[in-house]
């Protein structure tokens, strides 16, 4: 199939090669960026606009909301280049009402949009093992699902509207942030008792405290090592996405909103948003003038 | 070995009688709660005083703090019938603050102490599978170890300070009503944005917002099945321990501390505070208008 690739990121770039390496057609629009691996392996064209026009499928992996809207709607965008019946996948993490406008505007053109956000980072879009959350119509799902399926491994049909795959991430990174803040809360505690962490995530683990984040991040804080990882800045971008749908549902998020100031807390220091999530600890710690 | 034990509620009486059927003696103070099983079980004297006499060993699995002071130093109580060489063990939770007191002035007495909370609840009392906490010199712990072994599996010894598992107990009390938040918070956000929550779970299960709480509470909120389970009353105590310890440290548990404004919302309720704690659930939905 001929499949329109746009965003060549860290993530995308991995993805798309997955995907060739099935047999289909790459095409993704010209950038300065471009390595010579993908030059070679893609057909290159001018712009998102081109690249609608020469795929049957066009999959979107841009890093934010306006990044999305840019691509689809703005000169030069994916709108101009689009004809009925094709299917625009947009697999970035971005905002799930802004989701079904871009979903709407691209029906009224006659084509089919999903929104695919995904999660399993760098290694899962390298291994082809990343957890894909899908909103839309089962039609377009069922045409979709072949190429998801080169791409990772737990495929959800989250809704047969559009917008449930970017809510099912949401929600994923709500509760990863707040898991991270209880075993940072529950940490620094036992630290300030003069207890050792590393016992108590011991004693903790297989009870109902358990979690893949008591699992890695808590090892990350007793460790220190908060080299990324998932970077502090991408997870504030994803708890504002959070915040501000739920603001707009009318909707309070307590523990999530603390957990946005509290990266902000390590983010006001040098370099504080580059670090791992796990960082999130710091801003606990700073609160108790601890000293790990 | 003469055990005395005080406290035969839920968790007491099965713990008991897993040490009876092992072969040791046991020693309780007479109460007209006493079950027929234990009286015929057990070796039944006056008071506390008279079970610190005639026992090696004193295991208490009492209620709160005040208990433990009113079972060890009030009238009749454990200290007036102790001499040098026992050991005491509280298997109660309580205040990690209050147990290096209480540590204190037993050892003054010539004898061990150790505290040594479980989790498992009521299954895991009867099928002696608990996860026990312990904190206290490293001496003590081997003289009970032989003890523990008989009724949990999971056995941690945190720190050879008191009050070191008391302290991992309390860290794990506010894991798991953070990590309840924490999917109380994103599937409430995506029932209110449309989608549905089960399918949140699914797609959610084995990623990194994995969690024993995303297993087995996440699904009683979904089935708005609130029986206990742990009661919401219970948690309240045990999150007032954390905050209490915590202000008594100078140090903030802000995510801690909205846990537990939100189990106040949920105890208004007429039953509230009866219910299982996966309930809080219903604080997030109340205060978004959420019909579930």
């Amino acid at each position: 199939m001929k499949i329109g690739f746009i965003g060549l990121g860290i993530m995308g770039t991995p993805m798309a090669m997955n995907l060739r390496a099935a047999g289909h057609e790459i095409i993704v629009p010209d950038r300065r960026s471009l390595t010579q691996e993908m030059r070679a392996a893609a057909q290159v064209v001018a712009d998102p606009a081109a690249v609608a026009e020469a795929a049957e499928t066009i999959i979107l992996m841009v890093p934010d909301t306006p990044d999305v809207e840019a691509v689809l709607f703005g000169a030069h965008g994916v709108a101009e280049g689009l004809s009925a019946g094709k299917l625009v996948i947009d697999m970035s993490s971005i905002s799930p009402i802004a989701t079904k406008d871009y979903a709407a505007r691209v029906n009224a053109m006659g084509c089919d949009y999903l929104d695919a956000p995904v999660s399993g980072g760098e290694v899962g879009a390298r291994q082809a093992t990343l957890t894909i959350m899908v909103g839309g119509p089962d039609a377009a799902f069922a045409r979709a699902q072949p190429l998801f399926q080169l791409l990772g491994k737990n495929i959800t049909h989250v809704g047969a509207e559009n917008g449930a795959g970017q809510t099912c991430k949401v929600c994923n990174q709500i509760i990863v942030a707040l898991n991270i803040q209880a075993v940072a809360e529950a940490l620094t505690f036992a630290r300030k008792a003069g207890a050792d962490p590393a016992k108590v995530r011991q004693a903790l683990m297989g009870g109902f405290a358990s979690s893949r984040i008591l699992e890695v991040h808590a090892e990350r804080m007793i460790n220190r090592t908060f080299a990324p990882g998932f970077r502090i800045r991408l997870h504030q971008k994803d708890l504002n996405l959070a915040l501000t749908a739920a603001r707009a549902m009318d909707m309070a998020l307590p523990n999530t909103a603390i957990a946005q100031q509290m990266f902000s807390v390590v983010a006001a220091r040098e370099g504080g948003a580059e670090q791992d999530h796990s960082a999130l600890v710091q801003a606990i710690e700073t609160m108790a003038a601890v000293n790990p």
